[in-house]
């Protein structure tokens, strides 16, 4: 080998996170998901022990803190949304979320790509060295940006689907005194092993990847098979054979179901960082509130003091509506107020005409609950 | 390089399948699965267009066909079981199949591993270069197994579960004049669009292997990584939520849900050869009786002459009960009869201990009714 065709030594060759970093991303960004904000919450030390120096959180607002500042609701994300998916799915005038009533704080997860993310985090902790991180570690920042930077004390509601009930649930058990009702939507305060065994099946499909490198990729074009297969599990677990059935790819215009998987489940996931979602797959397998009582559940759960509508999919395959109903069952003077839907977990996308109708009705219902 | 490390010429180099060949399977062989019973069907030409030379069916019978031939069962397999499987679960003395009444066939699909199946296939259909099939082509070797070289004219009832299901499908429809009863147990006349999603991400989850290799693996090992990520796609999509809710996997000694598939799940398919279970799979996905009538699904199940008991599982998470309604209400004189399990499609191992008996209830009923 010449000197003329070595590469370049290894202190000459960016890091894989200042390669990402170095331009602005395609995906993660205000034009795709703004206008929003950064709250720097300073050195954040996770569960797993790390300190993630100077740990930005990304949100938004809607309406006005009222004086007695009584009138706050928290909308936490999930795994593929951001602040942006949840504003236009949840928020507006005339809706349950309605600014002109709430002062409605949205705050993307952890490693959601906006804010403090692996792709974005610099040395040490870049892109595959990044924490692992716990649905605790959320509802730890964020009551930090709610309590510190807001001037929150009191949260009318918490309300999130999937990721974002693991994070409502972990919230009501956390911060019993802080949260007055909660909703949590699609999602399990304690995982199952069934929905364990999904996530982690989602997590190989990528990290199988020969081109994930464990998280040292440069490019997302390099872990594209992995991606690819990552959706192709999400077609079937993230529908649901009432889907398929009925067709209700046709109404959007897709030719077959094939082409609404690539045009819909793969146009969503491939714009996003594989590192950045294996982090959050990670969080969600482990998410359990019962870690805060030794694993006791019921004891968990029986720490809220929040009134709590628990709002399952009617045709979910992986939060089915009996496991969620067994978990409701543990929280005094909750209820659990199905929401029916042919798209299984992706009802919670809110392409049916009936799902926002169902989700204002509910969350009406609980926001006009005396507490 | 200098001649002493180079490797073997490509002609003196094994191929993949002779190296597979060259010592008995540890899995596929009489002592695992027999005794058993070989038939060459002579030169089978697939509907894919190739020519298995001397094709040989692996196959068992129970009982004694009856003077007048009306006392023949025949029963197909699924895409991890074999002739001795659907022995163990459906055969015996005071059982629905009972030898004494009937004279039961069992014939292994071809790729099962048993009979010729890509992994014991010499060149130029060797391994990787095996063709591709369909129900239909199992279904025509079987006919030509019952009527060649059994003697057997008419199927007082064919069944089968699964794959099993679907070649039960096929027969009812290919040869009505011919099948009297069929009983299809989990499984579809067509494959659905969410369940085609399922098998292709379960091929997937092989294939992406670095060693598979399109193939060309030399030893089982070196698959296992992909083949225990298809394992793990059958830890929630096999089972089912009710299986980890109630802990099912408890009464049969394990110590955890990991504990179950890694004993239970794994221990069953990391035996397999991969590319066999490739070529089932392919097989599985594309399943479709109406490929006779020109895409026409009530035509073709209009053509079953056979009294029909359709049989779905009622926790199955890719063959619900719903899907197999539909087809059921297709087939003229049809009963929907749903097996209560809470295994999900793996109810078809019938560990339970109601699952027999719903089994051979509904097969008594449907043997009792006249033709």
């Amino acid at each position: 080998m010449t000197a003329s065709d070595s590469p370049a030594s290894p202190s000459e060759q960016p890091t894989p996170a200042a390669v990402l970093q170095s331009t602005p991303h395609p995906y993660y960004n205000q034009a795709v998901h703004g206008p929003y904000q950064l709250a720097n919450i300073g050195d954040f030390v996770t569960e797993s022990g790390a300190t993630l120096r100077s740990t930005q959180l990304a949100y938004v607002t809607h309406g006005t803190l009222n004086p007695g500042r009584t009138n706050a609701v928290l909308m936490t994300t999930w795994y593929s949304g951001t602040s942006k998916i949840m504003e236009q799915i949840f928020v507006g005038p005339g809706r349950a979320l309605d600014p002109e009533k709430y002062f409605i704080v949205i705050v993307n997860q952890l490693a959601s790509g906006l804010g403090t993310s692996p792709h974005n985090t610099p040395l040490p902790w870049d892109g595959p060295n990044f924490p692992q991180l716990s649905i605790a570690d959320d509802v730890r920042a964020q009551h930090t940006l709610l309590t510190e930077h807001l001037g929150i004390t009191q949260l009318a509601l918490v309300v999130g689907g999937s990721m974002g009930a693991q994070q409502t649930y972990e919230w009501a058990v956390r911060y019993p005194d802080m949260v007055k009702r909660a909703a949590p939507i699609a999602g399990f305060a304690r995982n199952t092993d069934h929905d364990r065994f999904y996530g982690e099946s989602l997590m190989q499909a990528v990290k199988s990847d020969p081109g994930y490198a464990g998280g040292r990729y440069k490019d997302l074009c390099e872990v594209e098979d992995g991606m690819r297969r990552h959706v192709g599990i999400w077609a079937y677990m993230g529908l649901c054979p009432e889907f398929y059935r009925r067709q209700l790819w046709k109404p959007l215009g897709f030719a077959s179901a094939t082409d609404f998987v690539n045009g819909f489940v793969a146009a969503l996931f491939l714009q996003m960082d594989p590192g950045d979602l294996m982090c959050k797959a990670s969080k969600w397998q482990r998410g359990d509130v019962s870690l805060q009582t030794g694993g006791d559940l019921g004891a968990a759960l029986g720490r809220v003091k929040a009134r709590v509508f628990v709002m399952p999919i009617s045709t979910d395959q992986f939060f089915p509506v009996e496991d969620c109903r067994l978990e409701q069952q543990l929280i005094a003077g909750s209820e659990l107020r199905v929401i029916e839907s042919n798209w299984g977990h992706f009802g919670l996308f809110a392409v049916e005409p009936e799902y926002n109708e169902q989700i204002d009705r509910h969350l009406n219902e609980l926001l006009a609950l005396e507490v």
